[in-house]
């Protein structure tokens, strides 16, 4: 068409680095940021994360480099998310229960050039750095996030402290936008890979419109209060750090999650949303009465990161608690799909609300496409609710690739599509369920075992806290269901009663044969480690009088 | 940065087309159209784009060409908005208040291929084609959108009818994606330009963005009921045909826009949102009783097109509907602001809060800055709430420009921003209040006059229904403020009543020295034709007695 032009009236790259600045003006005197007795407003927000950005300029940091950050959900993370960026530079937030050997294997990774710490993790970062100089490489340099309360304590290296590296940096920096929308704005290292590790690049596009979408699939209309429960180092907080600047909403930081916490939290707050695995979910609804508090209108709760129990949907709905689920990988920028939730299944029993919405539903309006296809032919399922394939996602909200393994990207996008490794199928109503990782999948006897359903009948179960379902190795059955349980505080069972109990409420070869009950291991954002407990599940070795008994 | 990829799994070119796909599935059976007796779902609604693409495409309809509309808000109009650029095509929806003349000159400039036209709008069309025909230019193919209670005419041109076309596609039609996102969605023409016409093209990322940027700022959750009053034909329903279909909402469709049909479509249909243009709510606010219907729950309003009158703002509280302001143009895709609320206004007396809600604002989350500028030196004006400037705005959700008139683009964008003409002061706590339109603007004595504000003013008078400012010559003073008003029912006052109403209220200046009573001239979008009442206002001539008084 003639007469059209793309200039700067009418092009601007996307960046959640906009939401900050149209923030820091149109919601300035509102609360952006609370934290203790810590309290910003957005234009507050705004001049920090300017003075951020600045120092890091100041210090030498180019475009494109990478800054690396190791805390938990406080105020300087917070920032982190925009300073850096605003600075040209990529965020790499670390997981805070890697231990320094890892650390160090990220840093190396990353060739990160500045690392924040938060004063708790001084002996890891440190110890990690230390790794570095025994390798003769330069270390990025230190930078304490130290609070008042925190003692200063003998380190091996020099470090800035984050009050006073901002107190350097100039207000009327110049932010440096991306020239192009697609230039890197975080890199997110997937948790338990320790040999090659895999570094998920996002865009700023794709940050962006993430955001929104996650704003938008949380139901948030402006100025809504978040509970920062979510690690935001976990896909930056499902983006919702970026997401609550583009609502001018509250983040209500917490240090430490316990069940007390988050409901001191919301009483004192006013929280009107929060996200949480169902691990925390599971810790809400088996907190004692003495922590609970009340407070008033629905909190509305997202969760994903593994399938919820449908027995805690259902517990935490007669807390007071919306939950929303939503489904995703660090590949697709945290929330890819959403189970929206219909006014017809309202009427329905809370047993059945609770089944339908353990479903992972359907892609949100920021990604393409999410199906479930023959990972082989590439051909679409059919919508039958039985035939499992391989979850698939295309869409603007999937990674750039892993950064630094061409390979490793390649694979991830063969056929066009994102792989993700998840199994699942889709019922007639379109809706897709994540039956399990392809790894967690047991097979016995030849028969796909979801280990996720049995994992639900488990958790219905009176006395049961925690729940997770591994394959024992079986000299007849290939694999047999084997259940690490955690039961509740007081309770007691056998597993004579747990696998009757499921024997009643499952298919017979889906039942464990084996049930032990001890502690669970669990990684930082409070997924089960199933890894771990298959290499136990094979410690066990095989069952000494391993039944012959037809199936069923 | 190394190992990343941009490939289909990561990169779809933004289209709001993507809105109805995904609905199409999520929403399924969920309403997506009401009007009268007719009621889709989205999954048909989206089978309907798709008949309706499939058979634009056999007609030979390709990628680029543009295809007319000339249509009440009825459900195919809707159709229209994703069945045409599903087609590849580009949508200009025509202002159905236009004459056959007008209406020849815009499908001659934008060489439309089809027009689709609702049944009672067929003389306004025919006579259209016979004016080209009579220039031996081909006439676009005529398609007739019928309705049960039509009855067919003899016309001069064959047409198609609607259904029967649809009826012709195939389900199975592959869609014709955008291949870049920058590629036209759709071509607006901005009204009162019959001598250059401008056609206002909208991109499909813009069209994207500012349809999610609209659903944020009208605070949508999912599956809102969104009463149309806003011309789907007016900057595509201030993108909300889009928005609607990304939020899974039902569009109840409104032929004749009376009190009496807002009333009982709310009731009957469970409207929660609907905008429409102050003049739309000054109807409502002066509705009899007996048109009136109760309805529960707030219904949000977003209004727009001309800053309403303080008054009307609060009457429309008083009556239950929740208003919000936005401002943008066609040039803007519709919405660019919003007068975003802040809960501490709440507790303000009714008259302050609605002077704060006839801001307007700042922009929405989709657009990179609006600003209110010297149009010469380009510099900020204050934020003194004082100094006069042009409201500029860039972003993304600015148009790409101007039909065939690189010319009229340039201009327009000269400065790398958007000018809109418009004039506007910043206030201190950021917001822009938009003064006048730059030749509605009366210069009195040397003293800019906003019309804006003493048509506030006259709004207050309890017998005035509508008013509207203009400047008229005069001989001494250049210009002096002429009123023209339409009291309301049963209502009188002198001219001397009103002058003297608005001297109590405004400096001695801005005060009209003549009024007159009389019917308004409006445009479709039930904007007062200013440029009508300047004529007017210029043919009484200048006053026989003009006092010499000293400015106040």
């Amino acid at each position: 068409m003639e007469g059209l032009i793309k200039c700067s009236a009418n092009y601007v790259p996307l960046s959640p680095i906009s939401f900050l600045e149209r923030s820091a003006v149109v919601y300035r005197d509102c609360v952006s940021v609370v934290y203790g007795s810590i309290k910003y407003t957005w234009r507050e927000t705004h001049q920090r994360c300017l003075l951020l950005a600045s120092s890091l300029a100041q210090m030498g940091i180019d475009r494109g480099d990478v800054i690396a950050a190791l805390a938990p959900n406080i105020p300087a993370l917070y920032e982190l998310h925009f300073g850096v960026p605003m600075a040209g530079a990529i965020l790499s937030t670390l997981n805070i229960r890697h231990d320094s050997a890892m650390v160090s294997v990220l840093l190396r990774h990353s060739k990160a050039k500045v690392i924040f710490v938060d004063y708790k993790l001084m002996d890891v970062a440190c110890n990690a750095l230390k790794h570095l100089t025994d390798e003769q490489l330069m270390p990025p340099l230190l930078v304490l996030i130290s609070e008042p309360s925190s003692t200063s304590t003998h380190m091996e290296f020099d470090a800035l402290e984050y009050e006073s590296l901002l107190m350097t940096g100039k207000p009327d920096f110049v932010v440096r936008w991306p020239k192009d929308e697609l230039e890197p704005i975080a890199l997110n290292y997937t948790s338990g890979t320790t040999s090659r590790p895999k570094g998920v690049v996002y865009s700023h596009r794709g940050a962006y419109l993430n955001s929104l979408a996650s704003v938008l699939l949380n139901e948030m209309q402006s100025m809504p209060v978040y509970l920062w429960i979510v690690p935001m180092f976990h896909c930056n907080g499902w983006c919702l750090t970026w997401g609550m600047a583009a609502q001018g909403g509250t983040n209500v930081c917490l240090r430490n999650v316990t069940a007390k916490g988050i409901f001191d939290c919301i009483a004192s707050n006013k929280v009107t949303h929060m996200a949480a695995a169902p691990t925390v979910l599971n810790m809400i609804v088996n907190s004692p009465a003495s922590d609970r508090k009340p407070f008033s209108g629905k909190v509305g709760v997202l969760t994903g990161a593994a399938p919820p129990p449908p027995h805690i949907l259902s517990k935490m709905e007669e807390l007071g608690f919306s939950v929303t689920h939503s489904y995703g990988l660090t590949e697709t920028s945290g929330p890819a799909t959403v189970c929206t939730w219909k006014p017809e299944w309202d009427a329905l029993p809370l047993k059945e609300r609770a089944m339908i919405n353990s479903r992972q539903g359907l892609h949100h309006v920021g990604m393409a496409e999410v199906d479930i296809k023959d990972p082989v032919s590439m051909t679409s399922v059919p919508a039958d609710g039985e035939t499992i394939g391989e979850v698939m996602f295309r869409g603007n909200t999937v990674m750039m690739g892993y950064f630094g393994d061409l390979e490793a990207t390649t694979e991830a996008f063969s056929g066009g599509w994102l792989r993700t490794g998840d199994l699942g199928v889709r019922d007639s109503d379109g809706y897709i369920k994540v039956k399990d990782r392809s790894k967690d999948i047991i097979i016995s006897g030849g028969e796909n075992i979801s280990s996720v359903e049995v994992e639900s009948v488990l958790y219905y179960h009176p006395a049961v806290l925690e729940a997770a379902v591994v394959g024992r190795p079986d000299e007849h059955w290939g694999e047999t269901v084997c259940a690490y349980v955690k039961l509740k505080d007081g309770c007691t069972a056998t597993p004579e009663d747990i696998i009757e109990f499921c024997r009643t409420r499952l298919p017979r070869y889906m039942a464990p044969r084996t049930v032990l009950f001890e502690e669970l291991p669990k990684t930082s954002t409070g997924k089960i480690q199933k890894f771990v407990l298959r290499e136990k599940a094979k410690a066990l070795g095989r069952p000494s009088t391993s039944r012959m008994s037809s199936k069923l």
